[in-house]
């Protein structure tokens, strides 16, 4: 099973590059703020009869996202839940919610940020591998086909993969991570990578955080290629996040304990994987849960199928101006069965273009 | 390497209950509350030059440790890392501390309590199963006869394990395993499972989480076999606990999502799989590790290796009177190249018999 999972998420990553120069095709729907809400939020409180002091009117925790049914959903589910007495509400041990990360916290598109990486460190590899320059799918990489250097499938992109996600140990790892965040850019935006995640969604973290929510990432990407940046970028420490991982090895090299990371990948952690990875990992069914693609379809079907109130919430990439327009035709981020179920069901759709007054934080 | 791993696993548990019947051997030193510290504690502060009115003295947080060598050894590690200023303070978000489960902080003598748990279950499941009256090793163990169910070696364990661990929703083997600690009790001091648990630990546990730690349990024992009980027991939700782990399989049954548990080991998190356990569930490394047998040994020496102050603690089953007593020649709990290093390294090793002034707590 995992192999045919890393088959489909080889096969995406494949076509993504293949398909980054091109632009995207439109999502179906321009509008999709509409995103109908189960139960409404509480009303505001009633006006008081006789002026009174005012207390200063707190800021709004959810600067970023417009009025509209999508902001409602968020806050009137949090207020269900953490209302001591109401029959919603959930003790804070139980306030699991689970982050998609690529294309719900940050950029996807025009390729996954950790495939970016994965051809910088070939280019970077390359002078200590001077057999690269007649062998694929790495000759195509130097040379700037990417097309051609993807054309081999699956088997190219472990191969790169595994050229430059192991044979180093897991610290070693770490500080390439880090090296490589430190300057690399988006193509796009032109602004660090650390820089292209989605604003809104941050104040969503920061907003369940405050009202007693543990946040957990729960992404299909590779667990040691976030873990060096989740605190930094959303708040959320390692052990606060699920991936995908590569088989690791303890050792002792000159009476030193190392864990080599070694070129196999032990567990894929996207599409029915996801729920496995968060039993596996959390122990506990969210009671919150945020995607934008049919890879976070189970995760969210997992976590509807719990008792209570819960919140099902999708990342609509509608904003061909601003940030990039995808969804059923989509190689990457591809969002098309789970937009059927999230009308279906009522799971709240929402649509960047007009429900996000910002995309991105201010340029630091 | 998982395999291999699993065949020593199942090979202990093999022997142990093999050995039950007959007594344990004594451990080779019954004093060993010697365990050199490296650092000496803090000296209390000076007495006041004149009589003021005094706060009450706070209760001891290890009332259940005599005065010695291994408390010392906790309180002055606790004392270095919290003193904000000191060179050896470790801001809160990296004071991890990891605990093995059986025989640290549970028994694990005259046999794993998920190997009880395993045996309860085939007879429980055998009236279902007609055809085990004439299979082995499912024939033997309703027979009761223990020694020859399990010598059929690491097969019959898996086959055992299999039967009673595999096949049900991952709800429905926490409803199990939760319906079974409400009612199963100890052989030998005919009290719950639960409350077989060391009191001194259970202080120690509270005592970090109070100087700002967050504790994890690491394992060998099955994940989804701990976590229903690890909240109630030690303070610890079911995402800080670490385990061996079942293969999950994502499934929608009559349109309802569930997991599955398949008949097959994903994990064994014991012996050099528990610092690959570590990484990949925590992602960074801890800085207090506390075990108490050679299959701890390798999570000792990962948390040993970090740089700053760090605490490596071996609970040596000394006690035959009010527990049991073994060490290097144990079927079950082998302690012997594991206290060959924390002598060598003066890691702590606290001698249960003459450290600790109770074993279990009062019974409810």
């Amino acid at each position: 099973m995992l192999g045919a999972r890393l088959v489909t998420r080889a096969g995406a990553l494949v076509l993504v590059a293949v398909a980054c120069g091109g632009p995207a095709v439109p999502p179906e729907a321009p509008t999709e703020s509409s995103g109908v809400v189960a139960t409404p939020p509480p009303a505001p409180p009633a006006a008081p009869a006789v002026p009174v002091p005012q207390a200063p009117v707190p800021a709004d925790p959810l600067a970023s996202w417009n009025d509209g049914a999508a902001k409602l959903a968020i806050q009137g589910f949090v207020a269900r839940v953490s209302k001591e007495g109401s029959p919603d509400f959930v003790p804070v041990p139980e306030r699991i919610a689970v982050f998609d990360n690529d294309g719900t916290l940050w950029s996807e598109q025009p390729m996954y940020i950790q495939l970016a990486f994965t051809l910088d460190r070939v280019r970077e590899l390359a002078p200590a591998h001077p057999e690269w320059k007649a062998k694929e799918p790495f000759k195509s990489v130097l040379s700037g086909d990417l097309k051609a250097a993807l054309g081999g499938g699956e088997k190219a992109l472990v191969t790169l993969i595994t050229a430059t996600h192991a044979g180093m140990t897991s610290d070693e790892f770490t500080a390439i991570v880090e090296r490589w965040f430190a300057t690399a850019k988006h193509p796009k935006y032109g602004r660090p990578y650390t820089e292209c995640v989605y604003q809104p969604m941050l104040e969503v973290l920061s907003y369940l955080r405050d009202n007693g929510f543990k946040t957990f990432i729960v992404s299909g990407g590779g667990i040691d290629f976030m873990r060096p940046i989740t605190q930094k970028l959303y708040g959320i420490p390692p052990e606060q996040v699920v991936g995908s991982t590569e088989k690791l090895k303890f050792e002792l090299r000159d009476g030193k304990p190392v864990l080599v990371r070694e070129p196999a990948i032990a567990f894929v952690n996207d599409g029915p994987g996801k729920p496995v990875g968060i039993q596996t990992h959390i122990g506990r069914r969210p009671i919150a849960a945020f995607g934008n693609s049919d890879g976070d379809q189970q995760m969210l079907e997992w976590t509807a199928a719990g008792p209570g109130p819960r919140l099902m919430l999708l990342v609509h990439h509608t904003d061909a101006a601003r940030e990039v327009a995808y969804d059923r035709t989509s190689s990457i981020g591809k969002l098309d069965r789970a937009l059927d179920e999230a009308r279906a069901k009522n799971w709240v759709v929402t649509s960047m273009k007009d429900d996000w007054k910002t995309i991105f934080p201010a340029a630091k």
